[in-house]
């Protein structure tokens, strides 16, 4: 890893000695699950160093994993402008990143994971505003979906004009519908994976682009654990029929005690399909199968470990005067990677 | 088809209107397979136009399958400095790249495919020098490997910086290795595939970055025409102990007549897979795949798909004084694609 450093600078040093010499200072806004990633993702990137956590709840009762950086409260990060190159915002995107990633964008380059896809124009919009009128770069929905699916789709596409895209989530866990479960009463605990069908599976990679409906692409399973007492039979029933969350799949529950709940599904994978088939020649003679697949043990640090590389990016748009609002279609793919273009075109192209 | 059409090119005209009212215009230079397979491909890209086809063969004897567009010899291009936007050169990489594009792109725009993967640093310098003396955008290295599979190469390590990156190409056919069995006395004709070996690929997802050897991860398999009386298995020993290209695989060597080579092996199916398998967490507790996978029925009819979607991107850039030599690896996936910034973002991400 050191003599991997060292090339990598070296290289650097040559073509942008600002860039080598200068470690990029990063911020990171709200410590759950994907603020911790995100913290555990820099230490993997040497070029990157973590400077403070902010965070709503008392700094004294947040404990962090990088000695040299502070942890304070979201509102003294007002006296940080000069000291964080790129601010990481991981807050929800239900309440959280709509105010803060334009409000912070009016102080800082910053990268969010907006994922709510239907209200992505809207919030561009907004950061794309307070980040022009800062000058500031300001990245958006960075992550897996949106993020590297949504960039997959694109290429893919735009490769294949002629052809179907085909999106498949899972085997993972989905927190919204897990949410929902355990709010039904006698439920205790609720783990909900959403598993792709493979049989659809096959049906689009054969290339006959089938039409599928919600219910052929993925099923739900439930595993529930439920109150000494509680009937299972309507607590079954109220789950597979609830609109929006189940209603439309085949929906599998399985009631399990506390501990094996602890013991089996404590963790917070997923994973899935981004596949486009499509036709080329003359008379599209020619079929062709492009599929990219992610299968992660841990959705929050794979999330953070695409949040810091969009980080660097950030910093180095930033640089070159690249300001306003942007999403990772926007991105070059080497702007993203610590080595340079010299060593990137040698060893990677 | 007519109002996909409308919609993108409505949408453009709000942000770009020059983009949208201006048909990109294309000229091929060189009509083998891969030109062919870029006229077929212009044809799916309604904002592309096919302007011209240059060729070193007798441009009386070469019938194309556009009718707007004419075919002219190779010199005669210097008079289309003000009728192309861009020029896709379709040479080989041995031969005819290494002179084609630093030539042509101290004239045009230009995008190749130059594959060679050791040479294609000095490829970049000669180029890079040519377009910017001449303030032209050139894209070099464009296809699939290098291309779509450096790209992901370059995502899949920026994103999990440990961890271990995998290339397997097929099941595909091989013009080089096809190319030196016929040369073998006693062989009429050949065809070789290479074939990724199945519990290479299980080894690598599982993530625990197996060390493989050449022989590990693909077999060969060689498709032999032999002449009437020649010696099979002279000809067999003589293909499996070949050097630089059998004698570290597994190769297997049939004998078929020239029927069943006309009727099964006339096409040029290819593809393969990138696979980085890569750790996160503060102990590097949690393991992820990420997968890059083509199926290609045709290897230079899906080339010549990525070479048509990259003009576009050059011609954009050029447009946004981008000059000099790039590389895919440098394009925004957005720049790829027909669609206008805010439908993407709105409709893909």
């Amino acid at each position: 890893m050191i003599i991997y450093m060292i090339n990598t600078f070296r290289t650097c040093q040559k073509t942008d000695s600002e860039r080598s010499q200068k470690m990029i200072r990063i911020g990171i806004m709200g410590y759950g699950n994907l603020g911790r990633g995100v913290e555990c993702a820099l230490k993997q990137n040497p070029d990157t160093e973590l400077v403070a956590v902010f965070t709503r709840r008392n700094p004294d009762d947040v404990k962090i994993l990088t000695e040299t950086a502070g942890v304070y409260k979201a509102d003294e990060i007002t006296k940080f402008r000069s000291e964080i190159d790129v601010l990481i915002i991981c807050g929800g995107s239900s309440t959280d990143l709509p105010w803060q990633t334009p409000e912070y964008a009016a102080m800082f380059n910053v990268v969010d994971s907006f994922d709510t896809h239907a209200g992505i124009p809207e919030h561009f919009e907004k950061v794309d505003a307070a980040a022009r009128n800062a000058g500031t770069t300001a990245v958006i929905s960075a992550g897996w979906d949106p993020g590297m699916f949504s960039i997959n789709r694109v290429y893919a596409e735009s490769i294949l004009p002629e052809g179907e895209t085909y999106t498949f989530w899972g085997k993972g866990v989905s927190q919204g519908h897990s949410d929902a479960v355990r709010r039904i009463e006698g439920v205790l605990d609720a783990r909900q994976y959403t598993i792709p069908v493979d049989s659809a599976l096959a049906a689009v990679r054969s290339g006959s682009a089938p039409e599928l409906s919600t219910r052929e692409k993925h099923t739900r399973l439930v595993y529930v654990v439920a109150e000494d007492g509680a009937d299972e039979q309507v607590i079954t029933e109220e789950i597979v029929t609830m609109k929006n969350y189940f209603v439309d799949y085949d929906t599998t529950v399985k009631f399990i005690d506390e501990e094996t709940m602890a013991r089996d599904h404590s963790g917070i994978p997923h994973g899935g399909f981004v596949i486009r088939t499509g036709r080329t020649g003359l008379e599209s003679e020619n079929s062709h199968v492009v599929e990219y697949k992610l299968q992660l043990e841990s959705n929050p640090e794979f999330t953070a470990s695409v949040l810091v590389a969009v980080a660097r990016a950030t910093y180095r748009m930033s640089l070159e005067e690249m300001k306003g609002a942007k999403s990772i279609l926007d991105i070059p793919p080497a702007m993203l990677s610590p080595k340079s273009p010299e060593v990137l075109r040698k060893s990677m192209l």
